[in-house]
């Protein structure tokens, strides 16, 4: 579904450890011009969430996260298919039209890449537990932001998302 | 001396907290192509290292990390120039020329981006404890690398420095 994960390779010394997140080579066609750190909390999740415009670039620093994603691009070979990735390291990256959410199953830190600033507008959500996008996190009575808390259902992501001008 | 220190905004609610450390609109003239993650032992120390190409955009996530610089570049107006930085936090921005290394104080984590891939080529180094480039790291017997230890002096760096093609 042209999602990326990426395993990172760490180097260790006396000194402690270095590993390579991000290569221009790695994604010729895509440049992040943002990048945000967040840190999470146990049983906190973000999602899901849509974009039209921009690639994320997910890089899994500590903790551990279960991540959900479904393909919504009609023109896509995976269109509809749905995936979960529970990762405690690695690097993820989600093309626009790929719906994604990620619970936070163990406290961590994620930095990430975004090919353009972001935008609100180019930010849509549904709600995470919503059985109609197949994506089934481990999560109960999760915590959650107050736009995605109050999100409505996939279909109306869904709609909003066909009438988005391209 | 072109160097940039930036302090970052986090914003905290119940999932944890987030902070944007990196935007390209921030400096415009710069493209960071390569990003690392780097953890950093009590007591370790990189540097001194110099590049004549690649700018480096160090950010603190976690920890305490005393950065030394100094300006090597005779059309700056603050050549010769030097500055000891003690983070906790915060972004800084070292352009080519800019001599630089840093210490750990406590035990903590770095992302830094890169201008250019990293190259051999574009990486010089001279012992930390050299008088001559003034800069006073607070360590005893610091935790280095094999190329960290048995770098040459300042003076040596300098010259190379110079006869660099530009």
């Amino acid at each position: 579904m042209g999602v990326v994960l990426r395993e990172l390779q760490y180097h260790a010394d006396d000194r402690g450890n270095l590993s390579e997140i991000y290569r221009q080579e790695w994604h010729s066609d895509i440049r992040l011009s943002q990048w945000n750190v967040s840190h999470c909390v146990n049983n906190s999740l973000r999602g899901v969430h849509l974009h039209l415009k921009h690639t994320d670039y997910l890089v899994v620093l500590s903790g551990r996260f279960v991540f959900g994603l479904r393909d919504l691009r009609r023109d896509s070979e995976s269109f509809g298919r749905t995936a979960m990735l529970d990762l405690t390291g690695g690097a993820l990256l989600i093309p626009p039209g790929v719906a994604h959410g990620f619970h936070c199953v163990a406290e961590g830190t994620l930095v990430y890449g975004l090919s353009h600033s972001w935008d609100l507008e180019d930010d849509l959500a549904c709600r995470w537990d919503d059985p109609d996008h197949g994506l089934v996190f481990p999560a109960t009575d999760p915590i959650l932001s107050a736009r995605d808390r109050d999100a409505g259902g996939f279909d109306d992501l869904l709609t909003r998302f066909e009438e988005m001008p391209r």
